[in-house]
């Protein structure tokens, strides 16, 4: 094959919001496993109930006094805001699966929204568990990048904004885990390798270990789908920043080596032509089902992407890859089809689509 | 797809033993659904012990007087011998899955041969169960056709053998079971239909009930395999052929018939789409997949041949998906690659040969 194939699908150009964010550019060191860091500031105002106690109307007040705020000059980050209210459920499941707001903010009963740069590496989320969530996201294994830049926008922030800070607890928030830093470091990592392997289990219990966390595709409560893992810390209070990231990224540079030796274990010897069928199953299901799933896509497209970064699937450009992942989710799927369907009329059309992706027309 | 897929493979013609035998030939009445009819003769010689009695000597004796009398000019049927002493065990194998030979003759301490016409249509296996099993065979519902033509061959021997026959009993057989008429007349259906909507058990009890037997793929004791059924009679005695041939062809029709509706049902409104993913998907598996076991690739070829057979798949000659169905079987596989394969080795030549005789290069 010459030319890569999914040169014959829609064009990746198009609607903004039917590219990849910067979490899934698939750029970065070690990208081929580490899909994506994020870096995210619990912080909350002075003056404004915490969010269990925060009334609807006190929250339209909160909402525009940020909003006021972020519009002044000087940030070091252009922002656009999203004001959630007038936004229907569609577009708010489109923001979820893009990793811009959190399922708790998409469904939220207070006045929200969030501040969000063209390329999405940066999202600020207003009124959700805290006043505000500052996120920064980078593709790859990208720690100290988004480490620099979130530090310069939260300096920025704190300018303008009155943040409620104790001597004795540092950051208040809302619920006590996220006290004092009111940091969360967490790397997407993409495990074919040790899921196949059976050795998952072992992995997640290294980062279990030293107290952090592992989580599915979405975060807090989603399942691990298509053999995506979040690895991010637990806590935040009492300890310093420094140290929280030295954690993660310690239990995050294990996995990743360990992921690179089963990889290469189950492309050696008589294991290498089971990895082969596997990855080539997926492909044969990508090309010829009617039907499928969000789980049954993610799950091939996982196989894929472990296909193509290790050379057993040709043609294939791992942009097309990763894009093909983040339309194939229920959101994205309906509004870049423009139709509104029902669960099945969505796995056929998923099936339909991915083939037009990925250029699988056999 | 203008051409044929498969055209690409090896060509059809070439060695007698890779072109399937008559009762895979796809044509015939109904063949859709009823791959073959086959009417088998058991008969016994008289001056000779039966079966389980009979020697390895007296074998050898029998064999030579039964070889000699068929070589006789003036039978209905130009046959060969095989003399099974001098073939090893893969060849005898080959014989099996052609369905000329029985897997009890192929692993018999006695000497035994069968007698075979070119197209396969007819067999006489010697010092079976039995002294002589005479078979005709032929591709699609062809009752009249077969036992029109063993009538006339079962005639000729009893002209130059003499055969073992009570006035009270009829014919003398090593088992009772088979004892009178010694005929056995058996169709092999294609159901995936049934089985797909699981109706299988309520239309192979329907058999059941009038004392037929429902076998799978190879005959008594072989399972289910890629939705083949064998329906034929288990009463031979006191029953006339007639009678018998009435029972068997009574079923079999119902079946063919209910087979036909569920198809229809399968292919009706929201239905057709599962059924259409259900084909495709096996056609993915045979496209792409790099290790497929004799039991899948079974599987697979039989929802592509009811695929083709209903329109749901174009471009593939019926022809081709049998001599898959045949070629794909663990001898014919090592000799038509002319290797000697381990188990797993044979699982991946299987994919390989299965994706280039259906012409499968994606």
């Amino acid at each position: 094959m010459t030319a890569p194939r999914g040169a014959g699908g829609p064009p990746e150009e198009g609607p903004a919001n039917f590219r990849p964010g910067a979490w899934l550019q698939g750029t970065g060191p070690q990208s081929d496993i580490a899909i994506c860091t994020r870096v995210r500031l619990a912080r909350n105002l002075q003056g404004f109930a915490f969010a269990p106690s925060l009334e609807h109307e006190e929250s339209e007040r909160l909402f525009a006094y940020i909003v006021d705020r972020l519009k002044h000059p000087g940030l070091p980050e252009a922002l656009k805001i999203i004001d959630l209210d007038p936004i229907e459920d569609l577009e708010r499941s489109m923001l979820v699966e893009r990793h811009i707001i959190s399922r708790e903010l998409a469904s939220s009963e207070r006045r929200t929204g969030v501040a969000v740069d063209e390329a999405e590496s940066v999202a600020i989320m207003i009124n959700e568990e805290d006043h505000l969530r500052t996120q920064v996201f980078d593709s790859g294994l990208q720690p100290d990048a988004v480490w620099q830049r979130i530090e310069r926008l939260d300096d920025a922030l704190m300018q303008r904004l009155p943040m409620a800070w104790s001597e004795e607890f540092g950051f208040l928030t809302s619920c006590p885990t996220n006290t004092g830093t009111g940091l969360r470091l967490s790397v997407m990592l993409h495990l074919p390798g040790l899921v196949w392997s059976e050795e998952i289990d072992k992995a997640t219990n290294v980062a279990q270990k030293i107290h952090l966390a592992v989580r599915g595709l979405y975060g807090e409560g989603s399942r691990a789908l298509g053999d995506f893992y979040q690895v991010s810390n637990q806590i935040t209070l009492g300890r310093e920043e420094g140290r929280i990231r030295e954690d993660v990224m310690l239990a995050v540079g294990r996995i990743v080596q360990w992921e690179q030796e089963v990889r290469e274990a189950l492309l050696r010897g008589s294991a290498r032509m089971k990895t082969l069928d596997r990855v080539h199953r997926a492909l044969g299901t990508l090309e010829r089902a009617q039907i499928l799933s969000s789980e049954e896509a993610l799950g091939c497209l996982s196989a894929l992407r472990f296909g193509v970064h290790t050379g057993l699937v040709d043609g294939f450009d791992p942009k097309n890859v990763n894009r093909a992942l983040l339309l194939s989710q229920p959101a994205h799927l309906q509004c870049y089809t423009r139709e509104s369907l029902r669960s099945e009329e969505r796995d056929q059309r998923r099936a339909q689509l991915l083939r037009e992706l990925l250029g699988c027309t056999p």
